[in-house]
């Protein structure tokens, strides 16, 4: 447990230990750490015998359909849950978890490792170098008698908010916690496999003419490509960009990526970079994240929006903030 | 350090401090493993004062070129050098190490982890369940003052053999490992984005394109693809293929991937499985290797060849060995 943040943990152990009705909620977009933290607060809530609900207002991407009891995350509420305490997980700020904005409530509590997380909550327990939101929960949570089915959903938030052990953000405490997990008897192979190793067929045929489409500037290093809508609503496209975005990372002529995943009324931006603070430039524009990932909303859908923008982002990342 | 094989850890450690002149070779197609191990050796050993060669007898692969000392490795030597000590490292036999079987002489030392080593050597220092070679190296080598940057190779070569801790032979000793190198101020996400990180873009368009041309028995869940002479020769084709052997692996109906690379003479056919033991089917197939990665040579260049393979390997991987 990280010392200076003791009192934080210490208080969340005994809203745990006291009370018996709880909410989780994570971001929309939600990737393999909202997921995996939310799986891992849930499943050991219901183990200690508490009532819980989980709550994430969007779509759960096909890949993280065999974690247990991921069909416990509700992806739509139509009233407030009578619930003594509820978690934001992951969230920075309360418009990264949507539609759930509307059913929260007081004691808040908000677990998250985002730099730029506005404290929202009565109990903030925010630590910017944890490598994600589950390598937190877990710390936690190892106060209570876990199993092997909740570690493993903690490890691959933990695996996913790293690339696998590949990102910047990957430190001691990112192994420290990694040799935790593995008291618990979990398969780290397996677990790879299942969040990594399972791009359908079709999505990576996909994922390529994506790639096929991307236009790099090679002095400032960087790329830039687009998912068209009609891609975007396509039934078998697994809708995680994650592994695109890493994919595209790999490109060595690409220090910072930008994908723009086009929806009926915005683009959803993405931003990832090998050396570039992408999360600052992704603020500057509206959105918010990490040195190295990020993300921001552009609702102007005009054809030179995406020309112009990247134009920014380029100046932006040059040092004219 | 593993305590079974205290014996020979001593022995080597003598053979450092008492001995001036040695020679390090390690196996053809050599990947992260055989040249990160070849680097933190050949480096320690001239930190230490002691003179030191290094010899691979095949191509390096482009994206090694920018660790430290890697232009010291030789890729063809005239005659043999006169050494006190020679280490083959990360090799089953001595068949891996090509043309360098020519050059090699007793005391021979020998450190590896592929679970079917010959023990050809009159030390042999082998450890299948260590994940890598670069592990057992870096647990030898702690008996001596090492840098930032011997220990960079070192994790290079732990990354490389499992993929960033993402395959099957990730255990609780790697994690540890990984920690220890830490301490040595490394910085794994820099390190990750060399080695993982720097597909060329041409490269990449070409693994697309091979990629593309790939074929799934959905039933096996076996899927082949084939490198043509044309690109294996291509000047701007990156040679070491692991990052596109792992590319194919993400594909989820992939369980096990070969790949054909074509040679003048011959096909290197390497295999990948995340649930199969290809390396019992390896061996079968005059090759070797670990559980989850392994290769072998077809010297049968006909049409047919190719088909009647995953034909065989398809029967090997069914029960019917």
């Amino acid at each position: 447990m990280k010392a200076e943040y003791i009192a934080e943990y210490t208080k969340i152990i005994r809203l745990i230990e006291d009370k018996n009705n709880f909410l989780i909620v994570s971001h929309i977009y939600p990737d393999g750490d909202a997921i995996g933290s939310t799986l891992g607060l849930l499943n050991t809530l219901l183990k200690l015998g508490k009532t819980a609900y989980a709550y994430i207002a969007d779509r759960i991407p096909r890949q993280f359909q065999n974690l247990p009891n991921i069909e416990c995350i509700k992806t739509n509420l139509e009233k407030r849950p009578e619930v003594e305490v509820t978690f934001v997980l992951d969230s920075s700020n309360i418009d990264r978890i949507g539609q759930a904005g509307k059913f929260i409530s007081s004691p808040l509590v908000n677990i998250d490792h985002h730099p730029d997380n506005t404290l929202f909550a009565d109990i903030n327990l925010v630590i910017p170098n944890a490598s994600s939101t589950s390598e937190i929960v877990f710390d936690l949570l190892r106060y209570f008698p876990l199993n092997r089915d909740i570690v493993s959903t903690l490890y691959y938030g933990l695996l996913s908010d790293t690339g696998g052990f590949m990102y910047g953000n990957t430190n001691e405490s990112t192994f420290r916690t990694a040799l935790e997990m593995l008291k618990y008897g979990i398969s780290p192979g397996e677990i790879a496999y299942r969040l990594f190793y399972s791009i359908s067929y079709d999505t990576m045929k996909l994922y390529m003419e994506i790639i096929r489409g991307m236009e790099i500037d090679r002095d400032s290093k960087i790329a830039w490509c687009i998912i068209p809508l009609e891609i975007m609503e396509n039934e078998s496209f697994q809708n995680n960009t994650s592994p695109l975005l890493d994919m595209l990372l790999r490109i060595e002529e690409a220090d910072t990526v930008i994908l723009f995943k086009e929806h009926r009324d915005k683009y959803r931006v993405s931003l990832r970079s090998k050396t570039k603070d992408v999360g600052t430039v992704a603020r500057v524009l509206g959105g918010g994240g990490h040195r190295g990932a990020s993300a921001f909303d552009l609702l102007d859908k005009r054809d030179s929006a995406i020309t112009d923008t990247v134009e920014r982002i380029k100046a932006l990342l040059g040092g004219k903030l």
